[in-house]
Formats: structure tokens, C-alpha cells, sequence
């Protein structure tokens, strides 16, 4: 057999990226259970664990107390081997969580926004929630391997804010440049919708479906798309917009709710459509009307997603999903009209998280990119980042 | 280095798609020339040419006359080591085309069908327009590998056609099982649609663009897409459907071309549209007028679909692809005032041929999926299916 080169060491990656992900929250598995759930040979386990051993990405567990005879070796995943920070970027608020290699919430943390905040403003509370959010964790900026941000918005490749609706300070603006300041590790800026959709594919509704509409459905409207097991993003970082389909009636978000005539005068605003959909819940009728009305619109960039897409499941989320129970009858009724097969349709269970835990599923993601793909440049040890950080290189 | 077992095989069959996908349709090449292309070490790809040579999937080439010295070996694909037949069934017509194992077009036939017609009728005039295409290359039903259908309405993944609005025989029927009577080879059957997506990918002007939505637009009015480089089918096959969008006003077709007040009396059904085009290009005001209503209603599926999926390119195809000229120039003004990013926006230049060439193209994935994919039993030979077919296996 002649000598391989290159194409070995890109195996080994790919086997160890699969270990990895065996490992990562389960369960410490032995040799024999690893090589059965990933499919490697035993002696390609053995040798993938020894080298993630020696590196520190995994530990062997001792053995139970009161084991008889020499039970195997158990392995498990290093979770505290390094942490990572999400944060949700919006018009009216900041959320900041910190977690663990598996993606474990160890603390987090939210603070008010205006959306009309000079970016100054915004930016100085960015720091305070991530400020806020280290010490509820007992750790420091410098125990960050990556920071992933969601924010509302067209998000460039580069971490650039190219436009938002709703943070008029969000406009072309080099949104990971600035964060990259404030942050010595890797910053990475995504659509906070397309987030969300990761967050329910990893640990929400639609854990494990290959083909999930996302509907981001509260003060704002929005979809993200995953395909194919992946974080759909287009071309030019423009996918998922369908807000902008003058057909969907999107755009101005959910004036039927917020105008509805039962809305009480002096209301603040951003109450409005919690008043309508409450009401609604109750059977007044007015509520009911502006709710038909709402999901009328919901149903046609729904059904456009659908009859392209055909996906698994329909994820109801954003802050509306607390209404779910208000909005899913009338938006079911009105896809089965249309759709040529109804999929799945569901309420997140990760309401107003689904951000921020997108945005640690996404630096989850780009951590096993940088360490395990096939084209990473060698299987690096996790060194602590007090140290020497993976970074920076901020995108 | 402990052995790897099945993992360095699953590696070889990679290395071994590598090296044919580079080779196929391409000029033949030295053994360095290949590492270089396919970023393989030179000792895996003498291996590999090796491997493939020795069962025929790969033949040396004589060096040219009149070489100076010792010239390095080149290599080629042999494109006529076995063949595919691709077939478009539509609602008025059955195209059959004979291709090589590059996809090369060896001989091609057409005929027409009526959409009323009988099952039987139609079975029939697909076994002729076969023969005659198999007569036309000098070929006979059993020098196939395989045969890929395209055809209208919602193909199910067993090749059983669960519905066609223009074909009312096309309903609940295991055409798979059926061609697989046809045909000693493999049978795979697909929605028209999306196979002229893939022609356009593979050969048209959507060439290697990872995200493309083709508009298949003619008599029926249909989308195929492709994402990330693969065609797009969706978790229950029912992908693409954006026509049945009741604000799209897809469903019944180009109407608005059919119905024009210019269309005169008497003029075949089938020939209206084209009519109301070509008058359109001439600056007739009433054509005009129609083209406009007509963009209007094709503008509002393609927006929804770029505005999910913000494709690279669309490309407008099918039959009315001729007269692109016509409707490119609104469409492109109506989308521009919707999406967020404009695509590029392209005619076919296939035209007719769009779905007969994406069934060619469709059988060479599969083959290569069948042979060379990294869960496929083995590097089999490509035995000559006059003793050994690599079927029958019709799906």
C-alpha cells in the first residue's frame, strides 16, 4: 500500500470531529461503544481517543465505586475544557449567556434596549451583559473561546451590518469589527432568525430534522432556514427574507394585533399585541378577528416557504410562541387549504432563549470547523486561552 | 499506524469519485496532472488509475505520433464503456435522448402525446420513442445502464407519480415498477422540473452555481431547485411547488398569454401564448398588456423564492424560454423593487431539451453514487450489461 500523505491526516480529522460528536453531551462511553456508535473501526477509535486524550479534548472517567473485577475504560467529552458567550442583539433588549464545550447554559443575563439607541449606547450595554454574565459564572473575559452574536438585521459574511429595520444604528456597520475589540477571541455575527432556527434544530422541536422552516414571529417577523442539516444563508447572505414578499404582508409585523380595537388607549406599545392575543384566548371576538387577520398574512410567506421547501417541521418561535396555542389552529387551517403535504407544525419550547442559544450552537459549530474539519490545519489542543487564546481572528 | 480497515476503503472509493468526476468529460491527463487537479498525493492517484484501469473505467491514451522522447502516460474516462437513456414524459409530448457515460447526447427522438390519453397509449409511445432512439445510436435496450424519466407532477421517492394536474392518468401510479418492466436497467423517476435545474447546473447557464432557482415556465408553470450544489427535494419530495401559491395565481397557467384579446379565433389552444409573445415582441399594446399581467403573477413566486433562498442565479426555462427576451426585461424590473439581493437572471439556452438532458445528467449521479459513493459495496466493474447489467434494481 503506498503512503497516503495528506489525505491520512484529513481522515483523522474526520474521525475525530465524528468522536467528538459522539462524545459531546453524552454520556462517558467505552472504546467498544464508541466504535459501535460511530461506525470507525475499533483501532481507529483507540487511536482517535489516545490523540484527543493527549490533547485534552477528552478524559478518561474513573471507574464507579464498588465496580467488580477491571470494568473498561470510560472516556467522555472534556465539556469544561473551554467556555463560550451568545449573544442576542435586539431592537428592545441585550441577552448575554455563557456556556460550556457542550453547549451547557452555565449563567446569562438580559438588559432593556431602545431601538433608537445611540450605538455608543448600545454598544457600552453590549459590554455590561457580557461584563454581567462572566462574574454570575465565575469567569473572566479572557476564559472565552469564541463570542457568537445574533442581531436583527441583513448580516454580511464578514460580521458587517449591511441593514436592519428596526436598530436604524445598525447600517453598514462592521458590527464583528467592533466586537472584536471588546472581545480577545473569535466574534461571529449572524441574522439572529437564522440563529434560532440552528438553537430548535440542536436542542428545540426539530432536533435532528433535516429540513426546518423557522418562523420568527413577534415585534418583528422573520424566517430562518435550515437545509439539508445546515444553516441555509444564500448567496449573498440574504436568505430567509421573505418579510419583504409585498404579497405576505410582513413587513410592518403584526399591526392586526397591534391595532385591534380592544387594545386599551395609553398601552405601551410594545404590549399591544400581548393584549390582542390574551384577549383572543379569552374568545373575544374583535381579538379573534385581528388574530384571523394576522395569521392570514402568517399563512401565505408560510405556505411560500412550504410549496418551496417541503421541510420536516414548521417551528412556530420568536416571542409569539407563548401564544401558540392562539396561533397555531388558524395557521394550521389555513395551510392545509394550500400545502400539497402539511408538515409538522410545532411551538418552540425555547421562546425568548432561541437566540441567544443559536448564537452558542453556531460557535459550537465554528469551534468543530476549526479544530476537526477536514481542511483545518492540524488537530489543535484546546490550550487555555488565558494563555493563548484560539484567537484573535475576529469575522 | 494501526490498520484502518473499512475506513481506508470508504477513503479509496472517495478518492476514486475524485478522480472520475475530474476525468468525465474532460481532455485525458498525466498521472500529475490529476494529483494536481484532484489534490490528491501522486502514490494515491497511481493507485487509484490503477484500480480503475484495471476494470475499464479508465483506459490509457496512445501517445500522439510524432512525440520527441518518452511522453508521461495520459489517462481518460471511457465515456463509451456503458450508456443511459434520458426520457421527458410531459403532458403533450415524450422526448427520449441516448447519452455516453459523459452525458455526450448520442442520438435523441421526440413524439407527440396527448394528456387524455390512455396509461396504455402513453407506455407505448415511450417504448417507441426508446427503440427509435436506441435504432437511431446503433444501440440496443440492453447496452442501457440505466434510464432516467422526468415527468410532470409530485414524484414520490419510489418512483411512484402521486399526482399530475396535466397528465389525469399520472395519478397514484408505481411508474417505476412499470418502466422497470421496460427497461433490463436501473429506473430512476424524478419531477420534471427539477431535473431541467440540474441540466442547467451541470451543463446550462446556471453552471456550478451552488444556488439556483430555475423557473420552468411554459404551458405549466413549475420551479426546480438547487441548493448547496444538490438538487433540493424536500422531506416528503414535494419541493418546488411554489405553483400552487393561490398569490402567486401560478396554478392555472399562463392565462393571461392564453386569453389575450389579440389571440385570434380558431388558433389551436397550444399555440395562443406563443401567439401573444411574438405579438408582444412586435410592440402590439393588448400583447403587451397580457405579458404585463403574466410578469406580474411570475414575478410573485420567483420573488418568494429569492427572497427565502437568495439564490446565485435564476434561470427562466421551459418553453417559453424563447421568448425570454420578452419577459425577461419585467421580471427583472418587478423583482428588483422586491428583493433584498438581486440574482442573476438568465435564460436557458437548452430550452426543450432541459428536462431529457437533466434525466442524462440524473442517471450519472446515480451511477456515480452507485459506484463510487462511500457507502457502495465496492469499486464494482463496469461489466458490459449485454452479459451483466448493473441491474435490473428498478426504484
Amino acid at each position: 500500500m503506498p503512503p497516503m500523505g495528506g489525505d491520512l491526516s484529513r481522515l483523522r480529522q474526520l474521525n475525530a470531529l465524528t468522536v467528538i460528536k459522539t462524545l459531546r453531551g453524552a454520556e462517558a462511553a467505552t472504546l467498544s461503544a464508541l466504535a459501535e456508535r460511530t461506525g470507525l473501526s475499533r483501532p481507529s477509535t483507540k487511536e482517535v481517543i489516545d490523540e484527543l486524550s493527549a490533547m485534552g479534548w477528552v478524559e478518561e472517567v474513573p471507574p464507579a465505586s464498588g465496580t467488580m473485577g477491571r470494568p473498561a475504560r470510560r472516556y467522555r467529552f472534556r465539556a469544561d475544557g473551554g467556555h463560550l458567550m451568545g449573544l442576542d442583539i435586539g431592537a428592545y433588549h441585550i441577552r448575554a449567556a455563557l456556556a460550556d464545550l457542550d453547549g451547557g447554559v452555565i449563567a446569562e443575563t438580559r438588559r432593556p434596549a431602545h431601538p433608537g439607541a445611540p450605538l455608543e449606547d448600545r454598544l457600552a450595554a453590549i459590554e455590561q451583559a457580557a461584563a454581567t454574565c462572566l462574574a454570575l459564572g465565575g469567569l473572566t473575559i479572557a476564559d472565552l473561546w469564541a463570542v457568537a452574536v445574533g442581531t436583527t438585521g441583513l448580516v454580511g459574511p464578514e460580521g458587517r451590518v449591511i441593514m436592519s429595520a428596526s436598530i436604524p444604528a445598525w447600517r453598514d456597520l462592521d458590527l464583528g469589527g467592533l466586537l472584536g475589540e471588546m472581545f480577545p477571541c473569535r466574534v461571529l455575527v449572524e441574522n439572529d432568525s437564522r440563529l434560532a432556527a440552528l438553537a430548535e434544530t440542536r436542542r428545540g422541536v426539530a432536533r435532528d430534522a433535516r429540513d426546518v422552516v423557522f418562523l420568527h414571529i413577534g415585534r418583528r417577523m422573520g424566517t430562518g432556514l435550515i437545509i439539508d442539516g445546515r444553516l441555509h444563508r444564500g448567496f449573498g447572505a440574504a436568505a430567509g427574507e421573505i418579510v419583504m414578499l409585498p404579497e405576505a404582508g410582513w413587513r410592518d409585523g403584526p399591526v392586526d394585533l397591534n391595532d385591534a380595537a380592544i387594545v386599551p388607549d395609553g398601552l405601551p406599545p410594545e404590549d399591544a399585541a400581548g393584549f390582542t392575543l390574551a384577549a383572543a384566548r379569552d374568545g373575544d371576538p374583535t381579538a379573534l378577528d385581528a388574530v384571523a387577520r394576522f395569521t392570514d398574512k402568517l399563512a401565505v410567506g408560510t405556505a411560500a416557504a412550504v410549496l418551496l421547501l417541503d421541510p420536516e417541521i414548521v417551528v412556530l418561535g420568536g416571542g409569539f410562541s407563548r401564544s401558540a396555542d392562539v396561533l397555531l389552529p388558524p395557521l394550521r387551517s389555513r395551510l392545509e387549504r394550500v400545502c400539497l403535504r402539511m408538515p409538522k407544525l410545532s411551538a418552540s419550547t425555547l421562546g425568548d432563549e432561541c437566540v441567544v442559544l443559536g448564537a452558542i450552537d453556531y460557535a459550537i459549530e465554528h469551534l468543530d470547523q476549526l479544530f476537526f474539519a477536514p481542511d483545518a490545519p492540524a488537530l489543535r489542543p484546546p490550550v487555555r486561552p488565558a494563555t493563548s487564546p484560539p484567537g484573535p481572528d475576529p469575522t
